[in-house]
């Protein structure tokens, strides 16, 4: 399933591209900003993973679709979406870099410096901030205009809008949690994880895609359900990946959710075990920047011998059971039922 | 008309309280930022002139339908817009105070630092900027599901947006004319004023009540260019009273649109008219925020002396013929045309 999805990538870049004379229609006459900015939305939309866009198709032609341009032009829609979400994230988080290159508030502060722009910071914030908004308002439109019936076309866009407005709320969170001087608890976590990855990354795509698709109501709240819990299998396993993992694997510095004190199941679960043991003197590496390899090889194997790994396998165990527990209840077919066990093994096990 | 617009006010505020259990249902289980940002979006939206709202009313009940509850629904939605769009406004703008309260990013700044965040200016930004997307969200989630037809739901949806799209690509520009050493040209300013003012306050409502009415394309394509020039008259009207009013009737200092060097139509033509005449030496208090009373006298009456004013009553004027000369091609009843006309008497002489 997960190898498959890729084949799904040249569609869904024909189609985040195909959006240009929409963008060219609507906005290029207003001001020399908009086709600028056109380009680096496509770009950047087109140069992400696309899993959720992937997602939708696959979901379309599981449920009794076919990859059509209007699938593909949701895809799209949904990557656009993505964009927004994380052209916006990278403000809240600082972040200049993004997918290897400056994130759009960078590109434009770098742009306000070099014309001698006042507060080229706030500038590029600024503009950051309205392109978002425009990728987003943009993404609606798409969806809204797609050919499908009136009602279709209007629960997606609604469906949509409903969605990015809980990931909205969840990442209010999620943004407390980075400054608050108190921890997150159990629930606060699991609640971030269940609405900005779990209902945003595999609900939404594949209800979208499966409505798309004109599959049951019934399937659309199966999927729903199924994606909100696979969602938080994967970030659990992101969280592993982000203390276990090897850096030359997964492309950032090994054990940087420790040194970023990120509020993860696996942290909290970690400090709930070594209070009083001996490896209590452990957390302080906890939000140290300068932590060495040699200290995340101590965390590392604490880590394990603790208990934490194995507390939070038999988690990833049981939430691995109750998805499939509802896609029992599903009676899907052979070949839609291998598709999701698929999405499911690689989310708990991935090493990457 | 503009007196009349007052008596929609009841109705729109019980329309956006209305509004709560919709987003109790969606968003307040996520965590308990939730119901605490439903409470500050919908006192906030309730808490402006509600222009939009207000017009959104009118002009369903000039074109065949009455107030009812999806109209006033529409109406609800609309002003949650605006407040999307005066949150990240005040973001970009580093207003504090908006409505003689703190700005949204300033609320949660102020909780930000009496609960000993971190960063509590960047917290409070981050908040206001989720918070802005989920208004957003959550209107165009109202409006989808208006119980009107599947097919006008959606073409409200699009409309609105497409038209919110165009008010952010035009806000980049305001945004680069606040940052930019180079003075905007008048067509980079009256492009600000056709979508940020004109398409925004007066196009996209008298549309959506238009259509929400059921009224012809052809009417509705009407007050999309009427509106679009209604707005530049108003926003030129606005600039007057930003340089000539008295600081008692427009609520906010006399001249401040001199002391914060705003880029408008007034300032491009007093500047243009000053080079090599007596008045030259004014040229230095605009964007000087020192300015004497005595020295905006002085602005002012070279303003008028220069020509300046009597050369923007003339574009006034104009854009009003020109106005005037798309109801005149509309065929209205006697009634609509005299409520659109009290509305063009307002935006182009009124005194507050």
């Amino acid at each position: 399933m997960i190898e498959t999805l890729a084949r799904y990538r040249p569609g869904i870049e024909t189609a985040i591209n195909s959006l240009r004379p929409r963008f060219a229609d609507l906005l290029h006459g207003i001001n020399p900003w908009a086709p600028d900015l056109t380009d680096r939305l496509l770009a950047f939309a087109a140069s992400g993973k696309l899993i959720r866009g992937s997602l939708a198709v696959a979901s379309a032609e599981l449920f009794g679709g076919t990859a059509d341009s209007e699938v593909l032009q949701l895809a799209a829609a949904l990557e656009l979406v993505q964009s927004f979400l994380l052209v916006h994230d990278d403000i809240m988080d600082q972040d200049a870099i993004r997918r290897g290159k400056p994130a759009l508030h960078e590109q434009y502060r770098r742009q306000g410096d070099d014309g001698g722009f006042s507060d080229p910071a706030r500038f590029g914030e600024s503009m950051a901030i309205c392109g978002g908004d425009v990728a987003m308002l943009m993404a609606l439109d798409v969806i809204a205009s797609l050919a499908r019936s009136p009602s279709t076309a209007l629960r997606l866009t609604s469906l949509v809008a409903r969605e990015i407005s809980r990931v909205g709320v969840a990442q209010m969170a999620d943004v407390a949690n980075g400054h608050t001087p108190e921890a997150a608890g159990e629930q606060e976590i699991v609640n971030v994880y269940r609405f900005k990855t779990g209902r945003y990354t595999f609900s939404l795509p594949l209800m979208a895609g499966a409505i798309c698709a004109g599959a049951d109501q019934r399937i659309v709240e199966g999927l729903s359900e199924w994606g909100e819990i696979e969602g938080v299998i994967f970030q659990i396993r992101d969280d592993h990946l982000g203390v276990m993992g090897e850096t030359e694997r997964i492309g950032k510095p090994s054990g940087s959710d420790v040194a970023a004190d990120k509020q993860t199941l696996h942290r909290l679960e970690f400090l709930s075990r070594i209070a009083g043991t001996e490896w209590e003197g452990l957390a302080r590496w906890f939000g140290d920047d300068s932590i060495t390899a040699e200290a995340l090889a101590l965390v590392q194997t604490a880590m394990r011998e603790s208990g934490a790994l194995d507390a939070l396998q038999a988690r990833i165990a049981a939430l691995r059971e109750e998805a499939a527990g509802i896609l029992d209840a599903l009676g899907l077919t052979q070949v839609q039922r291998e598709a999701l066990d698929a999405i499911d093994e690689f989310n708990a096990t991935r090493l990457v």
